[in-house]
């Protein structure tokens, strides 16, 4: 197998940078649409063979060095209590949200051995079989943080002005919630370690909407909780906190094997913060893409070179592939890596 | 007057620390609403008498050292060719966003003699008459970006997809885009310090959505030629870049005598990064308003321990106030920065 994924993530000698991309199953692909247009996203989230499908598709088309399981972090929380729906307009979404107290109280942490996840766990099953001797599978699940944002406003949000109101307005449910959306997401990132995972992400995709000093204070406690518990599942763990840029010195030290940078702040300024503890992944603006090959190759380079300061380094965006990215231009990212990207 | 504002943005010796708050003039406030509730929100800008009232309500309210014009980003550029209309679920925007070069090629810069701006030109004589023996007064605009954002977009944005492609898919057109904006908003600018604005401040909302690299080259030499054209206003220059956390120390350089902080980053790991050419403006998190009046307090005096180390400091808030802010929270907060924020 080429492990290189796994062996930048431990800091480990490489042949080659290894690269892969967040979204790299997404909309942008051809054969991706060919199997949305008959499914709804739900659906295929939920059908462990059309997932598996899709996951595999980019390490054919494009040969990246890591698949990564496709599905959607707010099908996580569903055991929990919660409904999911999904709308075009504004993708997937609760219709009851968190708004009280009591919903919280009522919150579950579903049993681990029937935690109602067995389609996610089933899909990593037949992806790590068919990829076992090409490259190693990520598992994953949104930070706690994250969690909290989706169930308190409902959907995405512009503001997060519900989830803030809670943090500041009313601590102790907070910290309630958190509690017992981390306590889940333990559970469930062990299964999918347990089912064939390699690596598990954690995706802190609002992480920015904290300062620093509450970063610190309200949501590292849950990240190195995570980190500790899952310790003994043996696969690297990859945190990306979007936006925690005042935090990352200690993010450095939160048993993270693996920080993922996004494209907000220079990637040597990132290693510098993180210290040589851990590895990182990252970090082209994922914009970039719509540039021409020369240019990309251009920007290939210059984050490879500064990558070289961390113990290991994996190429990625900063964030996810945007729908209307040219395939080719994402293929010419790839082989750039692969052809710069030597020790 | 009370002139501690201009003092601190100069950097010179201050009284005490002045404080005022982004959108201070705003949905929180009752006196504000009592006048929104008989006209809607573009009405209120365009009206001079209104703007005025709603401008000079926290003075009177919270004892801020400084107001700033009431007006919408937003208002600017309708002289350039572009509609704007108001939803209630969005807000302003522009129903024909520009969506090819024939259109950028279309946009107008205005006469700086007749450029449709007037009522915010009357508003601002208004205000600074009122204000004079008082506090002083803030004039605004959005930054080139922020401007070039809304007009690509038509409205806010969650990803800022169209721009972003834009600005990697035809550069030449987003630089011709940047160039007229700055053009019109150089002028804009001007004539409210004519018109009797005291200092003149810049939003760049979305200066993240830049990684640090393309802001100091895509970004950062707008900034620079705005803050060189207006240098000879002889007023105090604010620019408010959120989220651009990688390009502090060159912004410490634009030609801009304050840099407002968001509250992603500590204050005073913003101000080792700008150096000791500019004053600081910042930057609680405005959510904090939502604890304790005896937490706020706590908050506001590690916020102006931090502050000391600039060469000024204007304390304020890492972005605007909330809708359903309690207003005596945010008079507990004024009234700490004046009890601790002696010099």
């Amino acid at each position: 197998m080429n492990d290189n994924f796994l062996r930048a993530c431990r800091g480990e000698p490489v042949d080659f940078t290894p690269v892969w991309l967040k979204r790299q199953a997404g909309r942008y692909l051809p054969e991706f649409m060919a199997i949305h247009s008959k499914t709804d996203f739900l659906t295929m989230c939920r059908t462990p063979e059309l997932a598996a499908a899709v996951t595999i598709q980019p390490v054919d088309i494009l040969g990246v060095d890591a698949a990564i399981i496709f599905s959607d972090i707010t099908t996580t929380v569903v055991p929990m209590g919660l409904e999911l729906e999904y709308s075009d307009r504004t993708g997937p979404y609760y219709p009851h949200p968190i708004t009280s107290r009591a919903d919280i109280d009522r919150l579950r942490v579903p049993d681990p051995d029937d935690d109602g996840l067995d389609f996610v766990y089933d899909a990593i099953r037949i992806c790590a079989g068919e990829l076992a001797n090409r490259v190693p599978l990520i598992g994953f699940a949104g930070a706690p943080l994250a969690m909290a944002s989706f169930m308190v406003e409902g959907a995405m949000s512009r503001d997060y002005a519900r989830l803030r109101r809670m943090i500041f307005g009313d601590r102790p449910a907070f910290l309630q919630l958190m509690d017992k959306i981390t306590a889940h997401t333990t559970n469930y990132l062990r299964a999918q370690a347990h089912a064939g995972a390699q690596a598990l992400m954690l995706f802190d995709s609002f992480a920015g909407i904290l300062s620093p000093q509450d970063f610190d204070q309200l949501n590292l406690p849950y990240i190195e909780r995570l980190c500790a518990e899952l310790a003994d599942t043996g696969v690297p763990l990859i945190y990306f906190g979007l936006g925690a840029h005042g935090s990352l010195a200690k993010l450095g030290n939160c048993g993270a094997d693996v920080i993922s940078i996004d494209y907000g702040l220079r990637l040597d300024t990132a290693i510098k913060k993180l210290g040589n503890g851990v590895s990182v992944q990252g970090n082209l603006d994922p914009f970039v893409l719509f540039q021409s090959a020369t240019e990309i190759e251009q920007r290939v380079r210059e984050t490879l070179l500064q990558g070289k300061a961390a113990r290991g380094h994996v190429f990625n965006l900063g964030h996810g592939v945007m729908p209307g990215t040219p395939v080719d231009h994402v293929k010419a990212m790839v082989d750039a890596v692969h052809a710069h990207g030597v020790a």
